[in-house]
């Protein structure tokens, strides 16, 4: 199978590029696409839903759900309405980032607030046909953003759930430093956890605005090619998006984002 | 056991003071200090060990040696050297920070290159008497410093040797993040691996210059409580380095930042 048949584009990497734009030229190239819940709402969610399935385009996730940590505010309404979203769109995982370790915590009290709101959303979700893809984040947003960090604690938090209402993000830029990494994808495969498959390159030096230094495809230290070898060789066979948080890339018209983020891809795994 | 009596400066927290005023304000407060080999080459070697054994001083260790995964310059030699540097300094311990992944290599075959070095090192280290130590950076470190990411990976790396050749440093701000933490420094314990015990803390947002943006104790979202309830746990009793890497506090008096930061770690243990 051409690797580009497996290409899905989300939305961020030209985070100010016209939904309708976006989906066109995914349309236009066989690609899917992942949706962010702002610019769908902007659209208007029926909208949205009409324009991807009169494109014929794949929803391949939608960003984003979470933010669990926060005792005064546990987010489970809103995480319900972003689950009747996806299922609107499509989408057939929801993404959630965790959230981050509140003012006078503990990290380890914040990963127990995750576990008590996916129990209460898990059986919400698999209702509606939507994963749940709990994505670790590199340990550097652990304090501020996600206390999951590894695939590992990701996979832990998701056991108590059934794989079609709870997964894992494979997301190369947040854990290709981890010494368990191969090991956590075997396990995930293993488990039937792998809800989204995503691609970003880690450069060196790290940027100073971390949150938006994700590497274009080939600019970094992240093999590619392994990454697609080990999450293949566990028997999936779903997208690859290509997800970029880039100060650089967002500056630029979407269209020329698009093109090379596509060539980009190409060539990582050629 | 007053936590006082355990406290030692690493001289990286006020980094630009004079050696010899850094280890007298040690001397007058029955502190501990770290030493770093560029001051003390810039004294000499023979003068800085007359220097802390003329004042009492215990050298908790001596930073820093490592660097082992560029293929042109593996280090060894420089390594040795700073082993002897360590043993005339009577500090018992040689703090390692590996290196990070070399111009077109992987992060794997880095490890293996420390692997490697520390095979070819551990032999002259125990006959020198100095613990080689394994220090996990933070996984935001791994492509340009450090390859060794967690406590587990160190364990894994110093498995072969005996823990008087080989050991680890337990250092908050590194590890804080990591899901397995607790059971990390519980087998680093078991294994008699503890070889340096460091202090300090995780401020959010993460500074721009990440290398140089470790917070005062008590400034961040680090439980150091815990940190020494569980280290003591294992039967450790030794000393607590207190290394911060600050832009602010290397730009005032280092007086001023040894008193505030020796009040600091007495206030956040209390």
């Amino acid at each position: 199978m051409n690797a580009l048949e497996r290409f899905s584009f989300n939305h961020a990497t030209a985070k100010f590029w016209d939904q309708r734009e976006a989906v066109e030229a995914c349309a236009r190239t066989g690609s899917g696409i992942g949706l962010w819940r702002e610019p769908v709402q902007e659209m208007g969610l029926d909208a949205s839903a009409k324009l991807v399935k009169d494109a014929g385009v794949e929803v391949t996730s939608l960003c984003r759900g979470g933010f669990f940590t926060d005792p005064a505010a546990p987010a489970i309404d809103d995480n319900k309405r972003a689950v009747d979203e996806a299922a609107a769109l499509g989408a057939p995982t929801l993404v959630l980032v965790s959230g981050g370790v509140p003012a006078g915590g503990t990290i380890d009290a914040a990963r127990g607030a995750v576990a008590d709101a996916l129990e209460q959303l898990a059986p919400y979700a698999l209702e509606r046909g939507v994963t749940l893809a709990i994505e670790p984040l590199h340990p550097m947003f652990a304090s501020d953003r996600c206390v999951v960090a590894t695939l590992n604690e990701a996979l832990d938090l998701a056991a108590p759930f059934a794989p079609e209402a709870v997964g894992v993000v494979v997301d190369t830029y947040h854990i290709w430093w981890d010494p368990e990494v191969w090991n956590g994808i075997a396990r995930a495969g293993r488990e039937g956890r792998i809800a989204s498959f995503q691609f970003a390159d880690w450069v060196t030096p790290l940027p100073a605005g971390v949150l938006t230094g994700r590497g274009q495809l080939g600019d970094g230290c992240v093999d590619f090619k392994r990454y697609l070898a080990e999450v293949d060789a566990t028997g999936f066979d779903g997208p690859i998006e290509v997800e970029l948080f880039n100060d650089a890339l967002w500056a630029r018209p979407g269209a020329e984002v698009f093109a090379e983020t596509r060539d980009a891809f190409a060539r990582v795994l050629s």
